[in-house]
């Protein structure tokens, strides 16, 4: 008979907390796995940070440098010709990894892709940053793979946590940057065996950026109309047309690289050609608005009408850096196409401008990144709530109509958009 | 020869266009169907609410009602004996028809469900109402279907759009709503084929509600503290108590479900005990705290300390209401419980009260429903941007440690947790 002390009543009323005892130990290796990627991934995205705005200001300030860029390009190039052919597909390396788990992603990703970030900006480029932090993150996450000999499971999701690390802290943005993490290498579908450790990873490394005393620009969006039935076509509208420069910007880079691929056989000599284009084209115009991250740029196309072709100016300066061999990214870019093709939208588009500055922000990128949630959650992040509706009905039709080729080559498939 | 204007070019520049059109047509096709959807389940809403409302004030003023909770009971329990038969298993119903689709969901279940649910609050149950948006929004949305002969396919996204457009104008929070449409239906696994007909419902579903002149409860968190690392770590604590809690809801509900069906042969004969029970309970408390929706109750978790019994006598109330056959849903309760478990929680985490009630009102349904991505927008939604990273820490532990069974015993498993 089973008394209440009966040891097999005893047994039966533990049982729910040993089933539960995977979960506990799960939890503890995350934590602290995620928290040797926070740290890790947290600070080199503050010396990344600080070591940008460092570049940024010395060209600005002398701004003959740019006349070398060709040449800094050649170094770039003769850099990664000589010391980093494996980890020359970047950002596609850590997807296809993530994919089918390889050799351990080369330490040496992150100073490379480091230098030629710093380089790039300093001479010139037009190129983004979360390039950088990518790779940054996922090859010192990929390293705790052989310090820990992690199984094939957790090294993905080890990989998985740094991408979500290294975009949340270089954009001040973690919960983004988790949903980033888990978003970008399916098409289609979100996959939540890495949730925790890309919350953990991305929350932990934007403390550590932030304890390092380095900041993110901020961006005001002041008034938010109540949605309209009209307002809301016109967003529909607009994040149709955020779709269409997404996919501009994704051909337009990808027929540069392969021109230059096609034409240029010695890899270093292709951002020297691009970089001498770049140069003069900035010699041309008369002004460095197109090169770097743009970041003043962005931040005015949320307060005042802009030039309706900065844009398309900025996709081609972008474009051609990035098709040449310059490093960094193309996130930063599309945040100014995007924002300033907005701000042109708003001629016609009786939405504030701030407003369409913010969706086009955020949905140029969720189509060109097939990322559409993390852009929405961005946006909150990064503008606030209010905005969300206008955001989210952006962004849902950029992704829809940006096609199954994004800016990463190596995302796969996992569901067709329609 | 090809002449810029040779036909061959001509019909080449017009390629990307013309693949295109497809999406196009899926637009205007979704834009079309989430419209009728929207007014449909936003104005159902609306009616709801402010049926809700009433019950309510009218229950609240005429306490003897709850005299009566037993023959309310029972009536609602005959009801759908016999009228109610097709549509008895509510929620499970449209979760297993996206899955697996087979007859037209009735309409019927929409006035049935509004029905026993209204009477639920009336004759004073403790219920939710999530539970009745869900199915209202899925019948109405799937009568769609025959209206407009919709193939398979089509219909699984009717019925999400459905789900979307009932969660998130019920709740007044459209993203949320729209999250949650794409994730309760597979644990572990988010797909994206319903992105567009799921923003498009909730985002309408919540203007229409608005536009009713119907409001939404205003919940406030005023300080968020810095992050650190020991909040982090009393985040994810109270996030696996969150999760706990969640388990013991869904365990209880079921077992007292499973109790009634066994010995209670006569369906609407189970309410009837059920309700005696539960009035009996108000009566010896001398309360009517822990039944209804709790609104007020949950509203004050976020302001002072309240008594630390309140989620465990709301547990109790809930899972005999629910258990015994009446109807609504479990979100609200879950609210009322993880609000005031986090109220609870203030005493020995040294977080403020509103935070952690705010942390504790998404978390625990995070863990019961399963759904940790929906529960991270609503709470930003809800309480604003700034509470972001608890949340999610709370909502992603309380997920993880929740178990693969949740108060939705159709959903399916896509992902394995850990």
């Amino acid at each position: 008979m089973l008394t209440p002390r009966s040891p097999l009543l005893r047994t039966n009323r533990l049982t729910p907390l040993i089933r539960r005892l995977p979960v506990f130990f799960f939890l503890v290796k995350w934590v602290l796995l995620s928290s040797l990627i926070a740290i890790a991934v947290g600070s080199a995205s503050a010396f990344f940070l600080v070591a940008l705005d460092w570049a940024t200001n010395w060209r600005e300030s002398h701004r003959w440098i740019i006349a070398l860029l060709p040449l800094g390009g050649l170094l770039i190039g003769l850099l990664y010709h000589y010391a980093g052919k494996s980890v020359e597909a970047g950002n596609n390396l850590l997807l296809d990894t993530i994919h089918r788990p390889a050799a351990i992603i080369p330490f040496r990703m992150a100073p490379l892709v480091l230098l030629g970030t710093i380089g790039t900006h300093l001479f010139g480029g037009s190129a983004g940053r979360e390039g950088t932090a990518l790779q940054m993150g996922g090859s010192i996450a990929d390293q705790l793979t052989r310090l820990f000999r992690l199984r094939p499971r957790d090294r993905r999701l080890v990989i998985i946590a740094g991408i979500s690390a290294g975009f949340g802290s270089v954009f001040g943005t973690p919960l983004a940057g988790a949903i980033f993490g888990l978003e970008v290498f399916l098409i289609g579908r979100l996959s939540y065996e890495a949730l925790l450790p890309s919350c953990l990873a991305a929350i932990g490394a934007d403390y550590v950026t932030r304890w390092w005393q380095v900041g993110h620009t901020q961006y005001h969006i002041e008034t938010v109309p109540a949605l309209t039935l009209t307002y809301a076509l016109y967003a529909l509208v607009a994040g149709a047309i955020f779709g269409g420069c997404a996919v501009l910007f994704g051909e337009t880079t990808h027929a540069i690289g392969r021109f230059f691929k096609t034409r240029v056989a010695f890899a270093p000599l292709r951002p020297l050609i691009g970089g001498t284009l770049v140069a003069a084209a900035v010699w041309g115009l008369g002004t460095t608005r197109y090169i770097g991250l743009g970041v003043p740029v962005i931040v005015s196309a949320f307060e005042q009408p802009l030039a309706p072709y900065d844009f398309a100016l900025k996709l081609l300066f972008t474009a051609l850096t990035l098709g040449a061999g310059y490093k960094g990214g193309e996130v930063t870019p599309l945040f100014f196409i995007g924002a300033t093709l907005g701000n042109a939208l708003s001629y016609w588009i009786p939405l504030p401008t701030a407003l369409l500055a913010g969706m086009g922000f955020v949905a140029v990128f969720a189509g060109a990144a097939n990322t559409p949630l993390a852009c929405i959650v961005m946006a909150m992040e990064l503008f606030g709530v209010a905005c969300g509706p206008y955001v989210a009905l952006a962004c849902v039709t950029a992704y829809l109509c940006s096609g199954h080729r994004g800016i990463y080559g190596s995302q796969r498939i996992g569901q067709s958009k329609i």
